[in-house]
């Protein structure tokens, strides 16, 4: 189950090895080095993601280790000298590493990942860091979107079978979890992370195997009676699924009752559903609907009035269908010279919004005292403080005359220490805790920030100093080139 | 690294564990039932698919085991009996199964799986079948596209950072090589399938961490001298990547030269590019060009007259971002009667195309005997020959009056045994083994179904005989329901 139960060391891409190995070759595999995780735009075009995957890259951290299988196959190859193969042989993660929790609003160019220590090892692992975290980062983003759009009604994750791989169904339905989900359909889930309710009832098939759709239905409700939501569009919806799931109700009383909706028009059977039910005397009987569900299907049945109480989202959440890719990149920042002192480095591009921030930064969340509510972040140097006084000045950093002053507020690091010279120091929160924190923090966030179409770009800052640092590299790049 | 070694056989969905129960509880756990694996709907609207993922799914089989880790927490859930728990400790895989090979062009409907075994078990390993086949099968279609864009241009898999987890960059990179990539920069991958070249070279990273690019190029070279390919935009491509990339080589006179362009325009910058590296004396310096291409820029830039040799794709392939779903299902097509009588079953449904197939059922491809190109498929029943005589005639199945009087062809069954009442029959070919034979199958097609915009229409027609018993089948339901 874990990653490292199945040594996943050498999922990487092969140019960390070439590299560590240049390093190695080079005597600078030591030399310290500063690496950010961030990305560059919003899945979706929405307002914010949502950062997850903190706990599975901390596992692979922490287990890092190369088999001698994986030493044998690289030796195979015959471009690395024993030396190297002996430096992965004793290899051991030492490096720094913060990161902002799992759960909480992100917006791009914020280090989620921040990685120091010795050049070959906190190259090394880019790869795998990029993985965790993009791939459950998309998830948490995309469910949340999800459970907004389903305003208070239960979102369960169903797309195990189209989820790319098994990693992508387990901590996806994580990842769905944290974004608000209260449940899967991922039995093994369930299994690994005891907060999650994995729950399940009938497939089509099941009906199918009995010679009647009322003996189906009957005998599931007779071994359970606890809770017995049943399939009812195997044949017809309103001329059977409903009539049969009324008869065996009205039999066999189960303690809860349910139906679910798998095909056809959800909205005008959800209706008609609900009225045969509440005639029938089981108005607390809980309409499920499946089928090709997404954040926009969800609103517009609701607005059309459907009648639903609880919805399974499959593969347009467990592959984020609409943008299956979180683009988080791992960027050099800076480098310190053998006497301690910090080299900032940036990468300069000809694709402008691809140039990074150089540095060795954090991030400041600043929330108003009146509302609680979030009211910009700031990203500032490790040395910098967010005075909490009355004249703050941010600025836009592509558009620097566009300034705010600002008042009444209080700064949050949104920084936390996870490896202090490879040992971890960090206690992840169970996944119940990142769920209702996940929560907490986007209730603090603008209106604004939550729309699916075109909603307000939050303030994302740079420090003065952060700003004039960049500013100054930028410029001695350009007369490089001149 | 196997998903044996995880123990994945909780990752399902719980509705398998209830029906399991259900068919248990119910004294039909051992009844025989058929399903079979297919998929309704080509990614990409492209004109066929490549099956993928069978190895995969044979050792996810062959290893299929209740720990009594997974027992604790199904017991846990309160809703299982003992007996029940004591069937799962004790379980073992019986059925049969069948498929059609790794690598093979397929389309909707044809059963790329069938199982047929005890009701409880051919149930249960739906969604892991459908997990596994779904994901690899998506990939290798898309790679597939993607490789046939690039016109015999290579095209390696370098998606791992933005894969779905684990299993989607590992499985993604095996599929992507059976579609044709020539070989993935996930090192893991190339340790588990040694048929896969797993290469790489440096980042921007790399040349960053130098004081100079010059440097950063020069220590590679002497490093890796037999084969030297220099990322050169890290600062300015046309003005310092390429000088100094010509410098190095011909300082170090490296055997093979090769440049990547990882930003900015990438037809203009290869051109310019291969003019400054032919002018430098080194005609034979590959270009490699990598940023969010797929099978659309990968045409387009040819067209342009980009100079490009080799092409690295990410998150557009690993993803299979344009349509990241394969939307493969597993339905139930017959049961046995106690006394060996097959039922054919069939799931009709308020959506027409979710209609399924029923019966125990092969697929025929007819092939011209002239030319060797296919003619079209045949979905027959189990017992069913094609005759390979010069009257054969096919049929559209939903346009019926759409007739074609068939010649000068002969047969071949797609369908392999793979399993005989549990038992393994099936060798599974080398990873070489099945990229060559998916583009030997491709080769088979018409150049119409190649397309990627509107392709034509395959045939993929039922025997009379299963297309009287699918209409049997939905008058007797229609009379059902009037």
């Amino acid at each position: 189950m874990d990653t490292n139960t199945a040594n996943m060391t050498l999922l990487t891409d092969f140019y960390e090895l070439t590299m560590a190995n240049g390093y190695f070759e080079s005597g600078v595999a030591e030399n310290i080095a500063y690496f950010d995780l961030f990305f560059r735009n919003i899945p979706d075009g929405g307002g914010f993601a949502i950062a997850a995957g903190l706990e599975q890259a901390v596992e692979y951290l922490e287990t890092l280790k190369f088999t001698e299988d994986d030493i044998a196959f690289l030796k195979g190859r015959g471009i690395f000298k024993d030396a190297f193969l002996d430096y992965l042989r004793n290899f051991k993660f030492t490096c720094d590493v913060w990161a902002i929790p799992e759960g909480t609003p992100v917006f791009p160019g914020e280090p989620l990942v921040t990685v120091r220590g010795p050049m070959a090892q906190a190259q090394f692992v880019e790869t795998m860091l990029l993985l965790i975290i993009n791939h459950q980062s998309l998830i948490a983003t995309k469910a949340n979107r999800i459970v907004r759009a389903a305003a208070g009604r239960g979102v369960m994750e169903f797309g195990t079978r189209r989820a790319h791989g098994a990693s992508a169904a387990i901590y996806g339905a994580r990842a769905a979890f944290i974004g608000g989900c209260i449940g899967t359909a991922c039995a093994i889930t369930g299994r690994e992370y005891p907060g999650i309710p994995a729950i399940g009832t009938m497939a089509h098939s099941w009906v199918q195997m009995f010679d009647s759709e009322y003996e189906a239905f009957r005998r599931y409700a007779e071994i359970y009676p606890d809770n017995c939501v049943l399939l009812v569009d195997t044949y017809n919806v309103v001329k059977s699924g409903i009539p049969n799931a009324v008869r065996v109700f009205n039999e066999l009383k189960p303690k809860k009752t349910g139906i679910r909706l798998d095909s056809g028009d959800v909205t005008y059977l959800s209706k008609q559903a609900r009225k045969m039910l509440d005639d029938a005397g089981f108005p607390d009987c809980i309409i499920v609907v499946s089928n090709s569900l997404d954040e926009y299907i969800i609103r517009d049945v609701i607005l059309q009035g459907a009648r639903i109480d609880m919805f399974g989202v499959g593969e347009r959440l467990i592959t984020s269908k609409s943008d299956p890719v979180f683009g988080g990149v791992y960027k050099l920042s800076a480098i310190e010279t053998d006497d301690g002192r910090l080299i900032p480095k940036m990468k300069i591009s000809e694709n402008v919004e691809k140039i990074t921030n150089p540095g060795f930064k954090k991030v400041y969340r600043l929330f108003s005292k009146k509302t609680n509510k979030v009211v910009a972040d700031i990203i500032a140097l490790d040395h910098e403080n967010i005075p909490d006084d009355e004249n703050f000045v941010i600025f836009d950093p592509a558009f620097t005359w566009k300034r705010k002053k600002l008042s009444d507020f209080y700064a949050k690091d949104l920084r936390v220490p996870i490896f202090d010279k490879g040992k971890r120091v960090y206690d992840n929160p169970s996944i119940g805790e990142i769920q209702a924190y996940c929560k907490a923090q986007v209730d603090t966030l603008w209106e604004e920030s939550l729309r699916f179409e075109n909603p307000t770009v939050y303030y994302v800052d740079l420090s003065t100093e952060l700003w004039n640092l960049r500013t100054d590299l930028i410029h001695r790049y350009q007369k490089d080139f001149e």
